[in-house]
């Protein structure tokens, strides 16, 4: 378990210098936030005012004819022209990566609840419903316009631990990766388009035959092995880390949306994918919640096929570029 | 049928030329949709981004006052100085048109739940809260703050299908109508106010005597003949074509708010009329439902009373002149 | 009931000039409602849009930097650029109140459904969740950016009847409220911030003893007197009128979130605080509702525990400066 602790080190150090025993990132997080409202300039507000002048349909957009380096909040505007603000992550591997979803477990007890967003009936990957702020990206399910408007290459996840404020998400996260092949290329564009094509629905395949592409992903923190140590021991016989996969099918031919850093190679992907849509058979509802079967051994207990407690916790924060 | 097969013909060619027999207007905007996000100019997104500085409260005075004559999404303020952005239809007899709500019926199956936010307790028809985004007008239930704000005097509706997105609607439509007696001066101004006259609540009165009025109505697309072959055929000897009706009231005195291209003749209301309040008594909660009693005798039957498939996966658009 | 009698005749002598025997402040209201949507002149919008060149976290920053002197909407930027508008009481004790909050019982039947977002599992009073508009503050719960981004010393509150458009609020208030003695400086500077200090959750301590804090009050319409008679009978021999207090536990240990008015000296708060989190032990899930108990011995009845009709139909409204 020791890249766990490295992995933990980071954002506490900075707050602490105190050990890891009793502490994992989600009370630094809190210590942070019990503090103050922080203060902010005037020139500061107004520097914050002044990026409604950026004009772009994408963070890469504004990046690059703005020459604007500096994580943050941006405004983005749509083909149609919509405008909206979304977080820009303007450093990793190059910049300009947009975030435009989030997909939290409010209650993993609480089955198939308006909570979540992401594996209700429809289940709103393939269509063009918004939900959720920026701000509270990890407090809630998240999706903006950018979801369906942009025109990306590649994707970027970022897992960050729940109730984490966006100025310390780089920090606070448990796993972040990125996809380097430009692989939207050859599926619409976006999630949006890819989801057409393969919809998250019930009974339209068959496990591992009918599953939508695994692309090969670059780690910006984490590795294969890390990843595989987040989900349970019963998963890691069927998972290959290093990828993100899309479409995963069940045993009982129910469809998960996304299995983040992993490949399946098998039919229980309830326990290392989230979303769904439509229906899933076995032991119903118990399967139905953004993060499906994640506690199928008990509530983060990381046995059987049960996750940790911290991938159980964290917001999977979806970008593209 | 030869008027559907004429309707359905207009999107269709546009896309595949090809044959009606297997295909629905839902397919052609699938096929659409699947294609790729699309490419915008810079310079297009400038434009887009300067129509924030036409300042007026409904479409038709941003159509007045800055000659703008192209549909697509426009800022308004409300009196109050709330900004918002909607969609302008600055072309149907005259334009200035202003999208204030869409009706959508997201699971037939699922009544009263909290995706029927015009069949709720309240029903949402003569208050201030808003809901759902103009881009997802078609895929979700849209109600923004011109519906209480804007100060009209004709209204126009539009039956689209399902997940058609904005750029598409007018094609892909089924019917469009609006009125021209400018009967809204009559009643306040605005829906807000109609219902506010004409409470959409259990038990204010009989069926036929108490209803709210019936406008005569002017098609764009479809007539009166078309518009009851959209509703079943036990429907069709209980209402009128060529109105749209407000306040319908049933056999059990429950209230619907809006019956869509025609005027009731009978107190079966709930199969041919949208929206409601309060409690619908007959097989509770069946009635319960955005689309109330539209598939009485089947999933898009039509028959009995179920609409057809067309109808009960069409949202309805309402606008304000 | 002298003192009830006052507070209806401002907002009633206004419209009707009529005795207050058979109506209320919400039919006052409706009668205004009913009358149209209102006129606004082109120049009257233009100012209005002007404000979005006022730069501040707060509307005492909008007061204070810009002279700003008038109630109404106006623009706010957080901490991290997130623009928002929202409505400033400019003239209250010096003025420079900003609405970041309202708590609102749909429907005190329904418990502990999605309308209920102040008692829900989580509660939303520790989190950056945002919900409703600020046009839509009396006909839904409402929670803005403000919430968790200002950094405020004291607290206003207004208790205003439900479906009131803004510009009536302070007319039809029952009771309005202020802190002076700037204690949220203590408490890191908002009710975001606070209730990490005193979570909003089952089981976290004792009645009495681990409640949070009670400030006292200066009011703005109203007494001590006129609060408790807000209240129900039974409630009076457990409340002192002149405070604001924070999360009041319950004989079950079930947490609440605010007293408006009072300070608990017992342990049956359900029936004077507002809010909650986790859950209710007592006659599970009857105390479960944004107004928890305050209908417990009859809607309205103003008898045993149940509040009067119309603290039980007025919205809650959280200002802070």
């Amino acid at each position: 378990m020791m890249y766990q602790a490295f992995l933990l080190a980071i954002p506490l150090l900075m707050v602490f210098q105190t050990s890891c025993i009793n502490t994992s990132p989600l009370d630094s997080v809190k210590a942070i936030e019990q503090a103050r409202a922080p203060k902010v300039s005037l020139s500061r507000l107004d520097e914050l005012r002044n990026r409604a002048k950026f004009i772009g349909r994408s963070c890469k957009e504004v990046k690059d004819r703005y020459g604007q380096a500096e994580d943050g909040l941006y405004y983005l505007t749509t083909s149609t022209g919509v405008v909206y603000q979304t977080f820009c992550d303007m450093t990793t591997a190059g910049g300009g990566w947009t975030l435009v979803a989030s997909v939290h477990e409010d209650n993993i007890y609480a089955k198939c609840t308006v909570g979540d967003r992401w594996t209700s009936q429809q289940g709103n990957w393939a269509n063009r419903k918004t939900f959720g702020t920026v701000e509270a990206a990890t407090d809630d399910d998240f999706k903006n316009p950018g979801y369906y408007d942009i025109d990306a290459e590649d994707m970027s996840v970022w897992h960050v631990p729940n109730k984490t404020p966006f100025y310390h998400w780089n920090l606070a996260a448990i796993m972040r990766y990125h996809t380097e092949r430009r692989f939207l290329h050859l599926y619409g564009g976006n999630l949006y388009y890819l989801f057409h094509r393969y919809p998250v629905e019930y009974n339209v395949g068959k496990h591992l035959s009918d599953n939508g592409p695994s692309i090969p992903i670059v780690y910006d923190l984490g590795d294969k092995e890390s990843t595989k140590m987040f989900y349970g021991p019963y998963s890691g016989g069927e998972i290959e880390g290093g990828f993100i996969s899309f479409r995963a099918i069940n045993h009982e031919r129910a469809a998960t949306a996304i299995c983040s850093g992993v490949k399946p190679k098998g039919g229980n992907v309830e326990h290392y994918c989230i979303g769904g849509g439509g229906f899933f058979p076995e032991g119903n509802p118990l399967q139905c919640g953004d993060f499906t079967g994640f506690a199928w051994n008990g509530y983060g207990t990381h046995i059987g096929f049960s996750t940790s407690k911290q991938m159980l916790e964290s917001a999977v924060l979806l970008f593209y570029r």
